[in-house]
């Protein structure tokens, strides 16, 4: 490709909107253009970068018996109402009615149009498994589209969906994804960690994900650092170890004018981790099909931790969840917001009353008194109050232990989700009455996985891993081109003549190159090359009448060769690049 | 591809809805599935059909210049509000709010978006020409969908936008394009013709489809025997000699309870083509952007000749048209409707008169005499009645004059449209004020041409004009498979081994091959090896154990060959299948 002939409208400034450097660069580079808060125009090297991802994708599903389906962006409401997800998903759910005002929704996930395929043309066990995958434009109305491609409304997505006859060929399916996944990213020249995730309102049970780790990613990872232990902020637990001593007698106390835990804290002269803190929520329930309740939860918390409001709304098998106000907590608890405690509450029909394990065994802790101004000291369970069950509530924080080898800490990092894989179960196939006849005739509901990558998003992730100041630093494996060839002068014949030789040697080669052949200073040269972001930069400059041309590495060094040799040097880098990257 | 590990869910029978063959075999061969109304799951088999459609198009697009890009399917109101199409384009245009009331539609087009792209990134004629394509999905809200993929509501096309500083450039890459078009279909292996075409309400100055020949298309295609036009009928001309006579004087005559011109033509004992037919028409005229006024136009035509509402609604500009009624040809026209002639007519400002060319130089013709009952014989123009202007507005017949060599006769043949490229000019650009500085520093409208390929269309099309009462017979390019190995008795050793090697053979050598592993009787192999329509069939059956197999051709014809001469064979007829469709 000639640059001259090629589209890459890149900006002089980055748009104000940008806050991260995938966002930025994607921006100024020109590889996207905003049409719209969420939405975007693809340009050629956007798509370049997009359509590498998807071949790697493809390529890997093929291998792994995956095949290759389309289904329709326009899904008829009809299917939505069957899985119950219409009424459930809420406004992320972009709806549409057509001109003879039927209703549809513009697919944000296919789980209801897959589960309808499949249930209508397979109906024996002989028939399965079967996985199916495609790669295609999806639609989420997000309340607050941002960071570019990486939480973009329209988007591109590969989501692959499995039916099983039982269990143990669900999770075979399952591995073989988790297989197929961790050699995708690797062929994409990424570093990523796999961790244990939360199902969301996908839903179902085992599930995992996969994660670009970069310091400006939206997630937060725990990770063991003796175990292979790591799991998304939203699922990680730790093991809590309440050190008990002896019950002493439960005392009331004044605490007059202090707000937080911190204060009373140091009012009481006690360490957070020995308070009871209560929270209050108020969630809708689904009390049948498209009939919505609203409840409230009083919730238990040891006072060194924060509520984890996924784990809750998971707990709760709500959607939509948020604090309660005070009028609400006084009215349904017939107690002030702020001083609420465990001693004489209890569940009734509209409160629901939740204890997180960090209270397990806490022994002589300090409780609001459902008094104004008063908490109670010297607090323990069984004597002074009541909990039947504990649960897991809390957002677990670096230094907690380890739940699996309970040994190491846990340490904190930062990843951008590109995978999830999931093991559905018969969720959908039962809400959906999809079933087939097992060995024995009898009916049942399949067992589903379902599987998703998003592609704009892993783009966009590659560049968070991989940037300098200048521009991204892209794998080789997904880069828009390997090489640039960059004559310094258009004017000079001798570069002119060398440029072109090494140009058509690539090319020749199969190799992807771009040739900046425009009559531009050297310095916009650079920095476009920057932008661009191929790994391998021969530049053709004053030697070249001498027959030497300099090899730039974009992420840095640079070594002088003969023109003669480039090719052989170019071709051993991009396969030590292609190779070395794991 | 092992069959038993392949999806292809096949119908016993089609459905009542499949009129066509394309539509009876994509459903029936488990190509597609039906999820809506004129909206399909893609499945396995089609969409690889569709993948190596796509692949010709793009090879070819690449080739000349163009530069692949992706658009959005959500495209915000104002852009279409802009150009002016928001309100003119109907309800084929699937209008949505996203979660904040903002106004989008889901583009059935995209010269909006395009236009608002380059002109925001291009300023001067030095970054022009430029071309852009895109394959992606579209949503047009048919009143009717029908025919399976022929007339989906979603649908994949590939659209390609040009621009230009100047109408040379425009026409220089509107024949390249038309190469590439005719390229792609000639690498699809389909038999096609080029027609001049109506523009449409895409609009512009010149447009020609590219028609693949079947005789169950859509569209009615005119051509010349003697020289190279054709035209879509919709577009088609003819040369008109009225042979002319003495002028008589006129005559009024009584004619009760006569209705349709043959009828009479018959009591007066004269030629349909000696009559003026009038014809009313209400149309919508757009006066300002988003103000549509009701308006008249009273046409005459020769008696023999047809109207083409296509030809009048692009003569009014209008794209909402209607007979009138009864009741408004009198309001109107203070004339009763069925005996309206040009004698006394004069336009006014609600009523249009219009002449088709067909009445020029018509003597002693039969008329309306615009009173109840009665007709005029032996009127003239200038003598009895004015027209002004003539125009084009007949749908031509077969055997009516070329207008191009003026000799031969025109013909009639029915083809799909599959492809339609444009020249659009400036109409987008005026309306939507996108604008380059030219050489001199001034302002200038951008030229544009327009260029779609319907792919799915494609793929339908190619059944239609290859099947047999059996299924499909795919051109080898675009075959979902180009072999099939069929073992006929999955029990016999022999023949699985046979069967295997040389499912492995060809698989080595790159060929793309289905191999019926399924444990069913011949006949339903046989059957399916139909529907799916690959070329060639290798047939392991009872001769394998001497190493003796037949190869069958889709098209008809089989033989036996040696089992170690299986590879060569099929090769050399594959490459021959290659060369030899035009």
């Amino acid at each position: 490709m000639r640059y001259s002939n090629y589209f890459i409208p890149t900006l002089r400034d980055i748009p104000s909107e940008a806050e991260i450097p995938s966002h930025k660069y994607a921006l100024k580079g020109g590889y996207i253009k905003k049409i719209a808060s969420g939405i975007y125009d693809y340009m050629p090297l956007g798509l370049r970068v997009l359509r590498k991802i998807e071949s790697i994708i493809r390529q890997e599903m093929n291998k792994n018996g995956a095949m290759e389906v389309q289904l329709p962006s326009m899904i008829p409401a009809e299917l939505w109402q069957k899985s119950g997800r219409w009424s459930f998903y809420g406004k992320e759910l972009l709806r549409i009615k057509d001109r003879a005002d039927r209703e549809f929704c513009y697919g944000p996930t296919h789980e209801e149009v897959i589960v309808d395929l499949v249930s209508n043309n397979i109906q024996s066990y002989k028939q399965l498994p079967i996985n199916l995958f495609q790669i295609q434009t999806k639609f989420r109305d997000e309340i607050r589209p941002r960071f570019g491609l990486m939480r973009a409304r329209e988007f591109t997505m590969k989501d692959a969906y499995s039916f099983h006859a039982d269990q143990e060929t669900l999770e075979t399916t399952y591995q073989d994804m988790y297989a197929a996944y961790s050699n995708i990213f690797k062929n994409c020249g990424l570093s990523f960690r796999v961790v244990n995730a939360d199902s969301g309102n996908i839903g179902g049970n085992a599930s995992q994900e996969f994660m670009i780790t970069a310091d400006s990613g939206e997630d937060e990872i725990l990770y063991c650092l003796k175990c292979s232990y790591a799991a998304n902020v939203e699922k990680a637990t730790t093991i809590i170890d309440n050190k008990t001593s002896v019950a002493m007698k439960k005392e009331e106390v004044h605490t007059p004018n202090l707000k937080s835990i911190d204060e009373l804290a140091t009012f009481l002269n006690a360490s957070t981790s020995t308070f009871i803190k209560a929270l209050v929520y108020q969630y809708d329930l689904m009390v049948k099909k498209d009939l919505l309740e609203s409840k409230y939860a009083l919730i238990f918390i040891r006072g060194d931790y924060e509520l984890s409001e996924i784990k809750l709304a998971n707990h709760l098998n709500s959607l939509n969840l948020r604090l309660a106000n005070d009028e609400e907590i006084e009215t349904q608890l017939k107690a002030p917001a702020g001083f609420l405690g465990p001693v004489g509450l209890n569940s009734s029909d509209n409160v629901l009353i939740i204890a997180d394990d960090s209270i397990r065994g806490l022994t002589n802790a300090i409780v609001g008194a459902n008094k104004t101004d008063y908490h109670i000291k010297n607090v323990n369970a069984k004597t002074d109050y009541t909990i039947s069950k504990y649960v897991d509530l809390k957002t677990v924080r670096e230094g907690d232990t380890c739940p699996e080898c309970k040994k190491g800490q846990l340490k904190k990092e930062r990843g951008i989700e590109v995978g999830h894989i999931f093991q559905l179960g018969t969720k959908y196939s039962d809400s959906m009455n999809a079933i087939f006849l097992d060995k024995n005739g009898k009916e049942k509901p399949f067992i589903m996985g379902c599987y998703g990558i998003g592609v704009g998003r892993t783009a966009m992730a590659a560049i968070e891993q991989n940037n300098d100041d200048y521009g991204p630093k892209w794998p080789i494996q997904i880069a828009p081109f390997e090489v640039m060839v960059v004559q310094a002068n258009m004017n000079n014949e001798d570069q002119k003549k060398v440029s072109e030789d090494i140009y058509k040697q690539l090319l020749s080669a199969d190799i992807d190159v771009l040739y900046d052949d425009r009559n531009e200073r050297m310095g916009v040269k650079f920095n476009d090359a920057d932008l661009i972001g191929a790994p391998l930069r021969v530049v053709v400059g004053k030697k070249a009448g001498e027959g030497i041309v300099e090899l730039n590495l974009r992420d840095g060094g640079k070594e002088e060769f003969a023109h003669s040799d480039i090719l052989n040097i170019v071709t051993n880098k991009i396969n030590k690049l292609k190779g070395k990257t794991t």
